[in-house]
């Protein structure tokens, strides 16, 4: 993906400030800056490390640059064995207490500080004001949206949600969205950063509670407990009936395409077209939307456009993933 | 897993029929038959050969002899690589037309017809009368309770669902569960061979709609279609968010070990009481349950249970897997 067709693009989000951002190009960012080195800000910074960036943390705690080593270097097997850019180096980062310091020169800037309301919009607030003009600023919270956080800040523009997955440096998944009063730019440009560096970016028109995938993670997680509350299921039963089922399929089809394998050679179609009442069973706790003809032909096109090989080929690819995940799995628990 | 120790117990379930069971001993189940061979009978045929059984099919249409093969023919390379039991053989079985002829002879027998209540209750009620006293039948039935599917059988005590996941020659979970009026013998026995034939068993102590895995996959999907319905995000971006994100940690860690990792050193305890209050977010639209002391406790200890091991190696476990899984896709992608 190219950035420099993107990021030029006039903003014309309704409330958007005069930005400060076209940010740097991309090919320029060397350094880029973690503000919190906790699990999540340790792991992006030994991801941007393999990566080949030189980085920059700021960390108040006395620890910080302790935890962080141990941190990088029980990533850093990890990260080899996915690849490591030619100018890697798990050595070539400093700590900071000054935060003017930390962001000095740096071409992005990624916070991860705990998810507390008024921190965050302090700390971006903090961010804002010594950082270079043009540098977008990226928050990995998984709860606060952006319109939320960014109430204290000068230049709220550059700010956005970069919301990654536990552990970072693993999980290409990040979640970008921005505020009422971010520039459409910004988002688009750290969409491009992500995904330049090896992320699998969704980029979110708007903001939803929980972005996407923690959406549907928490529907799970909540019926799990209510299943707990009423003496449904245990704790071991529930994981197992994820792990030695359906879960053995999500890595490498969505819900979406395991529904869509699920209607056989008719795929989604027939499964909605037949299966559909079944979304008035009790089958959980939350109801299921009606299925109108709209919504029905809105999955069935979304899903020939985000899958439109043959479901032969597609049940091919499953099982020869499935496979090798059960010998993978069968081989980690053999070494335990 | 000895059967010997369990079926033998006397039944106490209030409603229970006198039994027929205790059935065969498992080491004499040399032949099974399959009632219906659509897409999970057909799997569960083969699986069955893969583990040495001989397999007789009941079938009524035309061209179930030749879906069969093909569909055995497709799944035995990756039976194989599984592993297959000394004496399988993939031609080692019958199709017949005949119900009496199918199932005589056979030690167990597994029903997986369409979807539909009274064709269910009427075929179960045939084969029950057709079938050597003694010999448990089990139900693939996804949605529907023994309880509701036994009314027409004359004996109900030996009809247990035993409901598989899609493909069910690759995914090892099944749900074993009784109706009313199953005798407690019965569900054990079926427990017990499905589990001497490597499958993952997790037996239910009563009915609920849905069994364990499709609730938590119902709810998700729920979710997925009211973000569809309300624009909030697209199918491709729901299945990415799922393949790229948390479904990578699934096949290894089912959703309260992630969510006892994601508690760090602290575990499930800390997690439940630090992040608690997230369950009052509007982070998805099914209303959690009430995070009372009594179901932390519930969740801590059945963590403490079913994962007593400490946090790191767990999440050197989840790291080794989830590069392996990485690395697989990419292959496997990169090969079409």
């Amino acid at each position: 993906m190219s950035i420099n067709s993107n990021v030029h693009d006039a903003g014309s989000t309704p409330g958007a400030e005069a930005a400060t951002v076209p940010a740097p190009n991309m090919a320029d960012v060397g350094t880029v800056a973690c503000v919190g080195a906790g699990t999540i800000g340790g792991g992006w910074a030994a991801y941007f490390l393999a990566r080949g960036f030189r980085v920059k943390i700021w960390d108040p705690s006395p620890d910080a640059g302790d935890k962080l080593s141990a941190l990088i270097d029980a990533a850093w097997p990890a990260l080899t064995k996915l690849g490591l850019a030619e100018t890697a180096d798990k050595d070539n980062f400093t700590v900071h207490t000054d935060l003017a310091e930390a962001v000095d020169g740096v071409g992005f800037i990624q916070e991860s500080a705990p998810e507390k309301l008024e921190l965050k919009r302090q700390l971006l607030a903090d961010i804002d004001k010594v950082t270079a003009p043009g540098v977008v600023i990226a928050s990995s919270t998984s709860g606060y949206s952006m319109t939320e956080m960014a109430t204290e800040a000068a230049d709220p523009s550059r700010l956005v949600v970069g919301h990654p997955f536990n552990p970072p440096y693993l999980i290409p998944l990040v979640e970008v969205v921005g505020g009422e009063r971010t520039a459409p730019e910004a988002v688009k440009w750290a969409s491009a950063f992500y995904d330049s560096i090896g992320k699998s970016v969704i980029t979110m028109d708007h903001e939803v509670p929980g972005f996407i995938a923690n959406r549907l993670q928490e529907a799970l997680w909540r019926e799990a407990l209510h299943m707990i509350d009423n003496g449904e299921a245990t704790v071991e039963q529930i994981d197992r009936s994820i792990t030695d089922g359906p879960g053995l399929r999500w890595p490498i089809h969505g819900p979406m395409t395991t529904f869509h394998l699920a209607g056989g050679q008719g795929g989604m179609s027939h499964m909605l077209d037949h299966f559909g009442p079944s979304l008035k069973s009790p089958w959980t706790r939350l109801d299921a939307p009606e299925l109108t003809s709209q919504l029905r032909d809105d999955v069935v096109d979304g899903v020939d456009d985000a899958e439109p090989r043959p479901v032969d080929e597609l049940i091919a690819e499953r099982d020869e993933v499935i496979i090798a995940i059960r010998n993978v799995i069968a081989s980690v628990k053999g070494q335990s």
